[in-house]
């Protein structure tokens, strides 16, 4: 039987040991899991960082994934500690809508409140709830223990709103929803956003922050030199990118930073 | 049966391909075994902050696990390559005192100096004892090689001290031990130290460079905010924090500042 | 059977997801896998030091490991997927040279152009081959699928050029391959491009940058302090380090920065 695998993210950073114990945590309780860092460079207490990082990484996990999440700045407050199970997956961590946006991408089946304390460690702290009780949780989720026996069923979690394109006419305001490692903007415009555009596609144009934004591309080497452009990026989602430089240093963009996307009129400027 | 469990805690970094050497001589000897890493961001040479990241994470993770450290500015000289069994684990390491601290919690049962080349690898460098000695020992050790066979047993290893809190009457000197990625002051305060002042724990004074922390808190959320708080963190030390932001750069403080812990007489200020 | 491994080599950083979901994907097809990441902070699209990282590395892995190398400006271009068989490991990855130095150290055996779509993920993205090509092919490659299945064999692949050491006589000219964490410089010297200075290497003179670096050391502890010395470093390449300290801070020194190696006449200054 393959190993059951539980997959992390978090804003713990990596200089610190707190990421390690939730590993030895889950492994003291289920010896065979196969543990998966997304990532734990979300930014402290960023929630919808975290939302957005797992909705665009958890579906490239195989069906039976825990996908474990602990951004948590209500830790040791009243935010429910969940579990939410879906057709494909178990999604665990603080009701914060962290979990909310993937699982706006799933069909939810059950979302349990986690009060089951034989499940937790004790003592179980006010402060480290990946520790105390999401790591065993999940780890024993792994092993097969039922969703309802960790706690009372409930109807709902807090859902987070995935940042939405605004659109008048064939005017859209989009959004740079995060920028990576490359300094690509990754914004929220899909293909169903600008669907109405139909194939005027190749005639779109962006403005960010008073500057233009040039063609749509195929791949990042089909653009010029120092040109600023736009693709379909690996999530499904439109990126403004330069190739082999940052977009975000050149065009000094930020994080919700909202652009303009309309569509030229006629032939021009093609 | 479970596969064993190497951690690792060195000061190599993440940009370097020191750490996965390590791992590729750990699975040639020992291909069922589980590598976790505990950090890889220890400053560099920094064997006391090496000692209190194990301290503070060792006993998470299940009985059995090798804990190997590689934090090691002696590497080549005649500093001892050891091994130390306790009860519950083996620790592998350069005996500079990286892993003493944990071992004063641990009831530690024989030290070998690991001196038996036929388990280094060949030739053994002078400079990354890490991949050519600590890591196949701990990869043999790991599948049931007998400890005795590594070297001869050594009455004794390094030892570092723990940096104790000092009383005078009810005032107590304390300091900030490391400080997290989410600017938390981690100190030196457990609750025996101050197990004195009895229930007047919520008397609780600190001054810190000048500054006086407000009240322990239950959570980091009961905190205002902008207050600066203490609570007792999840290794069981007291910490100092803000919520939702970093108290050392709130505090100006830094790692090995001392501070000033006092309970406010009689009923005032409260 | 011993779980096969794939490693992981790419300039994507850690705070993203991408490493993730090719992990995902990985796993989704040979659960059995054990997946080692080596490093993902090259430099962004820094091929050639991406290819020295590997060839540092990779023989560190036991016989079989397949290693995955995803630093790749030219992705969603005509530069080709590749995999290359050599007679102890296997190497995938885009064929713009990534691969070329570790496989001079090594003996292919065969190239093959990655064509067989029906091993990709669908759609295949012209942005993220990582995810939608060479992670399903390691994954496959792992599970035993013979290599000639994944397209057609080439007679070649594109090689880059290792850093030579020129020689006039007694005077060599090195260059600095790498600065690690600790700010020791790696060279591209090795023991058999300075062979012709025969045992006189204790004569060795290095000028760097207007400063002379001290004589060849044993170990990094055997250096005086703030003494710039060289040592034959874990690679079995000529390092300039600093006890302790940074040689790059020390020394003001770049990455292929060039430095002169000679041999002292006669016995003056010994």
């Amino acid at each position: 039987m393959a190993r059951p695998i539980i997959t992390l993210i978090t804003d713990f950073g990596l200089k610190d040991h707190f990421v390690a114990v939730m590993k030895g945590v889950i492994l003291g309780i289920a010896p065979d899991c196969q543990v998966v860092d997304i990532t734990h460079c979300i930014p402290s207490h960023d929630v919808l960082e975290a939302a957005i990082v797992l909705r665009a990484s958890h579906s490239f996990f195989p069906k039976g994934t825990i996908h474990l999440v602990v951004v948590d700045p209500g830790v040791g407050t009243s935010r429910r500690p969940i579990l939410i199970g879906t057709q494909k997956y178990f999604f665990v961590g603080p009701d914060n809508g962290v979990l909310s946006l993937s699982c706006d991408l799933e069909t939810p089946v059950e979302v349990v409140h986690l009060t089951s304390k034989q499940y937790f460690l004790t003592p179980t702290s006010n402060t480290f709830h990946g520790r105390d009780i999401f790591s065993p949780v999940a780890a024993w989720l792994s092993k097969g223990i039922s969703s309802e026996l960790f706690g009372e069923r409930v109807p709902n979690f807090v859902r987070l709103q995935f940042p939405t394109v605004k659109r008048t006419g064939e005017t859209f305001i989009g959004r740079v929803l995060r920028i990576d490692r490359f300094g690509n903007l990754i914004t929220n415009v899909s293909r169903e956003d600008i669907a109405p555009i139909g194939k005027r596609i190749d005639q779109l144009v962006i403005e960010l922050g008073g500057k233009t934004v040039g063609q749509l591309r195929n791949s990042y080497a089909d653009a010029e030199a120092d040109e600023v452009f736009s693709i379909w990026g690996s999530s499904g989602l439109l990126e403004i990118s330069v190739n082999q430089a940052s977009a975000a240093k050149l065009l000094q963009a930020y994080k919700n930073q909202e652009f303009v996307l309309r569509v030229l009129p006629g032939n021009e400027n093609r």
